[in-house]
């Protein structure tokens, strides 16, 4: 069962998508090349500009939905969406920033169907140009000078915490045998939601919007940030790794404590007791990479039949729900209004 | 020969630094303790506050120069020390970032006598300690939202880029055969000077003070850093283990091109093309944990004899003669020009 009605118009959401990396990709481009050498270059690599070689490259550099929501963020208040572009840029540094860290943190070695920074370059390129970008992005949004920039510079700051905080928990919890739903929910609205929703207020900011009309924008941003990382909890189990870019049962293999997961453990009844018996025996091995993908395979049937994927899938479908109500308590143009649902809706029902 | 007469008071530079760490740590540990378990605990043993074990400790949390210079700096600008605060602490936070960053991708194992963050915590807590601590210098910036505090987070976010840019510089220098007197000064002019010349500064923009006035504080901040790290690079030689903290012959160590070397392989002369020879033998030696005692006092021995550390010490007395000219440019009262002064004596004559 797909988690949401599909009301989404996949054309409408593709040219969106599409407008906010038109807009924001020449003004992001233009600012890496403000980093001395190397870093500028690993930056390109990162960014998918050019290959490992140096070689130009057209290479996947994300879905692009945070600078597609700060360009009709700025709608949102009215304002024209060439406004939000400075906060689409700063948006996508900030997570980029926090790529190109985690990545290093977690060991992932493949992000965007190509190998990762810190295994191409080195741990010090990730580090440092992860620094980079951040300091980047509020550079950027400072050196236009207005008060209102000063007031998307606090905001974008207050979410690069929460992101820090949501990264700092999401590995406590993976060396912790059980975390409760709670907890997974709190990692993730740090992890995914806080910076969502700086994307979604940060033009309406720079647009001039009052604190009302963006703390609610924001709320619409973080209930997206909930509801998209259900979906990619749902992806980093189920996902088809052709799409997805990671690995057969890849947040499995890294012990991620995600929504399913917790959501099976929290369960009970018998296939919930087999999944923790698995996972607290799992946990005394150092070394998932020696297991086959059947094993893998078990876990996952267990934590569906204990009803983790569907209790994922609803939740996605609440947090979808309330932030559309949230869009509701913004007075807005209409047509803005629809986009950022049809962008809501494309959020739990995509399949990378 | 000492590189400055003795002008220095040492009980008045004792007094202005304890100032600066008795006015700055506390607001310092509150602002540490808003963040997540368990980063702020790791934190707390970076600064000294607690040991491994997470036992209260008195440990060393560095010599507190830039808080320093940051109370002076709002004096300057003739407003009270306690305006100079939060850039203070700011400025505290951005240098501790970086060298939580820098000492794992250093692999620095030592930092004020104790084992480093990333060698009791792990490379994981290193990295995001250290971005928690740069994101929240920024937030308490921005927080005392005024337009100056805009104004000092821009001049701080500079001078942080400036920081990051400065240490790819010197890691890409690792692995180079030669590197100029130039490329070793603009080097050091990010990683030291920038940061420094922010902290002269910051106190006077949170003051109130002008862009001219801020830019003449942030020369003598910058040459008092050029002479800080010429000084830096001395001790890193030649400098007493058991007052610096690090290692013996510690930059040798780290096949550093620190001025020294770099002054010293430009000299030309015997000596020089000696030591041109064992560096470059050295480049395709991947271990020189092995080496002997000797073999690196060989080396220093080589360093001094073609004049590096002579050419070393007249530079910092350049920079630090520059530096007390630039305050003389700024109209302040003469005590805060004179404790200035004595700050920049001090750190020409330190030993550690």
């Amino acid at each position: 069962m797909p988690p949401v009605n599909p009301v989404v118009d996949t054309a409408d959401v593709t040219a969106l998508l599409e407008r906010g990396r038109t807009m924001s990709t020449p003004v992001l481009r233009t600012a890496v090349r403000r980093l001395a050498p190397p870093m500028d270059t690993v930056a390109a690599y990162h960014f998918g500009w050019i290959d490992a070689h140096g070689r130009p490259a057209d290479g996947d550099s994300g879905k692009a939905v945070r600078p597609a929501l700060a360009l009709l963020s700025a709608e949102a208040a009215g304002a024209a969406p060439e406004v939000g572009i400075p906060g689409a840029v700063a948006v996508e540094l900030v997570h980029n920033f926090s790529l190109l860290h985690d990545d290093l943190m977690d060991g992932d070695e493949q992000r965007r169907h190509r190998d990762t920074v810190w295994k191409v370059h080195g741990p010090a390129q990730a580090i440092l140009v992860g620094d980079a970008l951040f300091a980047l992005a509020n550079e950027l949004l400072l050196e236009l000078g207005t008060v209102d920039a000063g007031r998307a510079t606090r905001r974008l700051i207050t979410a690069s915490r929460k992101l820090i905080d949501g990264q700092a928990q999401d590995i406590s919890y993976e060396h912790r045998e059980r975390v409760t739903v709670e907890e997974c929910l709190e990692m993730e609205g740090n992890k995914t939601g806080a910076l969502l929703a700086c994307a979604c207020s940060i033009g309406a900011v720079l647009g001039g919007a009052d604190d009302r009309v963006a703390d609610t924008l924001e709320a619409y941003g973080h209930h997206l940030g909930l509801a998209f990382q259900a979906v990619d909890d749902l992806l980093g189990i189920w996902g088809d790794p052709e799409a997805t870019g990671k690995q057969t049962w890849s947040d499995l293999r890294q012990r991620k404590k995600s929504l399913p997961v917790v959501a099976a453990l929290a369960a009970g009844g018998p296939a919930s007791r087999r999944l923790g018996e698995l996972l607290t025996a799992d946990a005394k091995n150092p070394d998932l990479d020696s297991f086959s993908e059947e094993e893998f395979a078990t876990r996952a049937a267990l934590i569906e039949e204990a009803g983790g994927r569907e209790w994922t899938s609803e939740e996605a479908r609440r947090q979808h729900a309330v932030a559309i109500e949230a869009l509701h308590r913004v007075d807005m143009p209409e047509r803005v209004r629809a986009q950022l649902t049809a962008l809501a809706d494309f959020v739990v029902v995509r399949k990378r």
